[in-house]
């Protein structure tokens, strides 16, 4: 396995295809959480690599609030690559020559998996709000389906960042005997209440949008974008750290020397902002933006401490939980508390805090320590599961927090 | 003068009424830092306590982004009192008893000062965008003239939190010899690109509503409401600290023991920021929200570091200069780097960090240190007014940063 190092020797999965597959139809549709059934449940996933004879050498990831399940490679054209390209290939830390890499599109999402802008068998329309609510478990549960569908049983690895993450610790607590390992980047165990504050305001922007129209605007001539792009630009302010803005825009004036004083943009992080709102207009739908940050908001898996230690006896996944130190979206402490419940139950867990100017971002990008511990963890991994290792490692072997 | 443990022995300035004044006439009109005139200028203030013969007691209080003239007592209802009730009164660290207070809406403000609400003479309606761009200075200018009409030359000290400190550091470059003291709180020198941005955010949400018309809505029978909520909304969030948020809200459910698992309010958090974004309707103005923290964004009086030192020569006024440790809307870097470039010119500082939970609205809020540590700045300084002191203090008497 490469570590950052070679980076140069590590390439590209190439060009890749976006798959579709219905798991679940009307008459057999996905059972909810909250006891609501949905279906037809189409989902839209992407494979890199090639799963070994005993299928053991599977990893999942799980995307963030507005990924995708085009992760690595690239559908054409190669200045345009997955939104995890720089972990995922031949030769980087999730490596595509030694391990089998699927990625899905979430429930709920707008790009390829069904979700509130598909169309409701019941009425014909899409469904908007009347959309079923659902929880991360939900999520878990459509990646079991997938996997079943690719015949795998057990993962070597789920990964993932942000609620990516959130949705691996979830698995893990839900199907204990899925998962051999599980890496969280930046993630939670829950949100505090400035996490839901943001994404409360964001919610309220496109609620409020004369455009929403109480969900139903797939069939108007406008769409809720004011809404939309101003929820993008609240939670792009949560996504750099304070010094990444200063390093990246500072005080600087757009295409200009002298502030022009007046109400249009002029500083560039003015710029940057306006850019990022309007450019997640052509790829996102106001209404899966609100559903999939509601979930968040109600995911608590430790809620009740008692039920959670229960549910922990069970766990026996390696756990590798990263942190960045300038993430403020989600900083250190979320995730020493989640390895702080995970240890007090003996499940088995790395951590490490990442130095990283970049924010909550770093997850996104190229920083080499980062790199290399995930490479070395889902190193140490693929042995274990060659050598069918089901035992909890003994204390010595953990690096804990 | 009272300290904080004796707080029960403070008063209050009781029944108070706000006044209004033309300083400035169509035919005398304020010249701005543009070069632009503007005229009538009408100013809404406050005074409380008694000026004495000399005229050496009187203290200026700068206000903040929302704040007004109403800084102490009330106006008939003494349950609802000014909104630095807990600082200015009889026994307080602003002693009413002993100092003369002044404190004046802004300038571009909405609640009794000309601003964009305000009707112009050349057109017989609200001004609007048509209102001029200002600056801090043009601010300074207005509280100058308004000090005139009290027969004030000059101040034992001009006191400000936030953007009211922003105030009073450029009324010291401007003006050195009007300012025996500077008192500056969670206030800065530049505003950082992340603060820009959440401004930038705020603004455009107003800017964006469809009610909004170009800032011509004072006769509409709708106006931008649902834009300068939002704006307000995400204003607050950067005024609490995270920790505030946790104590005050955590992730308690609104008037009910279990979620609702809706897009509604049902986070106590969110039912805040509801209740903060409505309420602020009611006694604020979009275009004046536009203005304020525009004149924010520009505020960069050390941008050119030569010019700064020229200016900073002249400069005896002495600061007090503290921050609080859990603000994050301008946190303790932005008090240290006006403290670094104050002191680099010699300019007399005492710096504090101060302790305190609460975030950015510390400086509203009965903080004892805080309040212990305005009160002896206050108390020195007043001595020396007294004894007519004008030489800078030797470097024992301050404690640096």
């Amino acid at each position: 396995m490469s570590t950052p190092d070679q980076a140069g020797a590590a390439g590209s999965v190439g060009h890749v295809e976006t798959q579709r597959v219905v798991l679940f139809t009307q008459d057999g549709p996905l059972m909810l959480q909250s006891g609501e059934t949905l279906g037809p449940v189409e989902v839209a996933y992407e494979t890199y690599g090639t799963l070994n004879d005993d299928a053991s050498n599977a990893v999942f990831i799980c995307h963030a609030l507005t990924g995708d399940a085009h992760a690595a490679g690239h559908h054409g054209d190669a200045t345009r690559p997955g939104w995890w390209d720089t972990l995922i290939g031949p030769g980087k830390p999730v490596d595509t020559d030694r391990v089998f890499v699927i990625c899905a599109n979430l429930l709920g999402g707008c790009q390829g998996t069904t979700g509130p802008s598909s169309i409701d068998p019941a009425t014909g329309t899409p469904y908007g709000l009347r959309f079923p609510i659902f929880t991360i478990s939900d999520l878990v549960t459509v990646h079991r389906a997938l996997l079943r569908h690719l015949g795998v049983q057990r993962l070597m690895a789920a990964i993932g960042g942000s609620v990516g993450g959130m949705q691996v610790l979830q698995w893990a607590l839900d199907h204990p005997e899925d998962l051999h390992a599980g890496v969280m980047v930046c993630a939670t165990g829950r949100l505090s209440a400035q996490n839901i504050a943001f994404s409360a305001v964001a919610r309220e922007a496109i609620l409020r949008d004369p455009d929403f129209g109480g969900g139903d605007y797939y069939d108007s001539p406008r769409r809720p974008d004011m809404g939309l792009s101003l929820a993008r630009m609240i939670a792009h302010i949560t996504y750099l750290s304070e010094e990444s803005m200063r390093h990246k825009f500072g005080r600087r004036i757009q295409d200009a020397d002298e502030p022009r004083h007046n109400f249009g943009v002029d500083f560039q992080v003015e710029s940057y902002l306006q850019y990022q709102g309007e450019s997640f207009l052509k790829r996102f739908d106001a209404n899966s933006y609100l559903y999939l940050t509601r979930v968040m908001d109600y995911f608590d898996p430790f809620a009740d401490p008692v039920a959670a230690v229960e549910r922990l006896k069970h766990v026996r996944t390696r756990f590798l939980v990263l942190s960045f130190d300038t993430d403020w979206r989600f900083d250190t402490a979320h995730s020493r508390e989640v390895v702080r419940t995970l240890q007090a139950s003996r499940v088995p867990v790395t951590f490490r805090e990442i130095e990283s100017p970049w924010g909550h971002d770093s997850f996104l990008l190229m920083v080499p320590e980062y790199h290399r511990t995930v490479a070395a963890f889902l190193s140490r991994m693929e042995q274990e599961a060659v050598n069918g290792a089901r035992h909890a490692p003994t204390p010595g072997e953990d690096d804990a927090a």
